[in-house]
């Protein structure tokens, strides 16, 4: 363990779990608890203080959401007490156990022991999002209108792929983040496409990480091209300009899911660890 | 017009248009109209009966869903004044007038001029159906759990299949139906099979038409398969000896949705509903 986090009053010592996780957004007011919001963490916790029964719980994840973001794979660690976590059965019955607790708006698919060096947040090498928008003129198929943005003006996908593309590589993203004071922005942007899938407009985003907004600005964009609204390079020129424009419209929060989170080696998580801290204050 | 349906005061010759629609059934009682209760045909009556401005409206289906069974490509028939229609400004606009009016629950996604014959329930050649099932131990991923039914322990999809394509071609399906006094169970099983579909136990079910309860007492059959309380063989030897029983369960209705509707080619319509209405009373 290189980093004992939040020490339980009466408990030996403590094991880092790895939780993977999914869950709807539609009713949570984002991942991050806030005072009299539902929050996926404030669920989760809550869930967790319940099989494990402690007093406390913290659970740190790879992908702070926003309220109404989805995630189909999450990744949290959180620091339990060996004594509790042994007496709920061990990391696999402890899984089994949340599945009973939690709401049917999350899922803990598996609980295993971290291996050394892991941080859900800062090991990360990248995360993988998708957004998902209808074009339909009818509108989208009522079974998926919690996680596709109904838009009913057909889009110009080629386009939209073109100006993606573009912004590939490594930029400082100012333009499209929300800025935040003494962190940085520069962000290595790995995936970057739309194409159709199954009927629907899907974007891939892969980036070491995110600042916040951006892929939702990123998707604005895409959309004010996808329109005929902008020309393809418009997204780039927005890009050089390193500053945030009130043209550039933050898509909404439904049609964004998080897909994957990846980490490197075991053997290579803590230098990640320690590399990312370094380089960014607030990677979400 | 073989069959002018409804006629409405007033108007002049009767239209049959065509409406090829899919709805989220959570919220509703079923494709039937209830009294005091939110169906999906008094949704579609109403929303026809504001965009053409016509006192009512009659909308047969395909395929009457059950109570919190969904469809993807439902296809049903309306026969509309064509004054009404015309003023509306013809069937494409008729549809996305329509789209500005239905709950975001219903989408119909096209409005075209019925050909000769056409009647969407006697019409049909088939119907297909999917049915979906999480067998996941930590439950159903959070986005769909809407549409795939929560099971949590492991299915033996093989021994499912199995059972399933020993149920194919022409047969009497009493032991799967809810009796209907004068009313055929003979059907044709045209596909009937389970796989494994992006994680999850889906069921496709294919006949010329299927009797009250038929898809979901198929599927309650083979999850016992599935969970190895019955043997392969067991779906059969029920549907051999012909009666209803209580130890076939009917499967929960929102792991099922309606998925597709085909039709003879335009010159065989009336032929087709011909027959289907001199071989069978109660098809749905």
């Amino acid at each position: 363990m290189t980093e004992p986090a939040v020490p339980v009053p009466g408990a030996g010592g403590l094991v880092r779990l790895r939780l993977d996780l999914g869950y709807d957004g539609t009713d949570f007011s984002g991942w991050a608890r806030q005072p009299g919001r539902r929050s996926v963490q404030e669920v989760v916790e809550d869930s967790l203080m319940t099989v494990l029964r402690v007093p406390e719980s913290r659970v740190t994840c790879a992908g702070r959401t926003d309220a109404g973001v989805h995630a189909r794979s999450q990744v949290a660690h959180v620091d339990a007490p060996v004594t509790a976590v042994e007496r709920a059965g061990g990391p696999g019955a402890l899984a089994r156990r949340l599945s009973g607790v939690l709401p049917r708006d999350v899922r803990v698919t598996e609980v295993t022991p971290a291996p050394d060096g892991f941080d859900a947040r800062f090991a990360a090498l990248w995360r993988r999002y998708a957004y998902r928008v209808g074009d339909h003129p009818a509108g989208v198929d009522p079974l998926r209108r919690h996680d596709v943005v109904d838009h009913r003006r057909k889009l110009d996908v080629a386009a939209m792929d073109e100006a993606a593309r573009a912004l590939l590589g490594v930029h400082d993203f100012s333009a499209f983040c929300r800025p935040r004071e003494g962190a940085t922005t520069v962000r290595t942007l790995l995936q970057h496409g739309w194409s159709r899938v199954d009927g629907l407009v899907v974007a891939t985003i892969v980036a070491d990480a995110f600042c916040h907004n951006m892929v939702r600005a990123l998707v604005g964009a895409a959309l004010a091209v996808g329109e005929g609204r902008r020309p393809a390079a418009w997204p780039a020129e927005v890009l050089a300009g390193r500053v945030r424009r009130p043209d550039v419209q933050v898509a909404p929060p439904h049609g964004l899911t998080l897909e994957e989170v990846r980490y490197p080696p075991d053997e290579e998580l803590a230098a990640r660890a320690q590399a990312a801290r370094r380089r960014r204050e607030e990677p979400t």
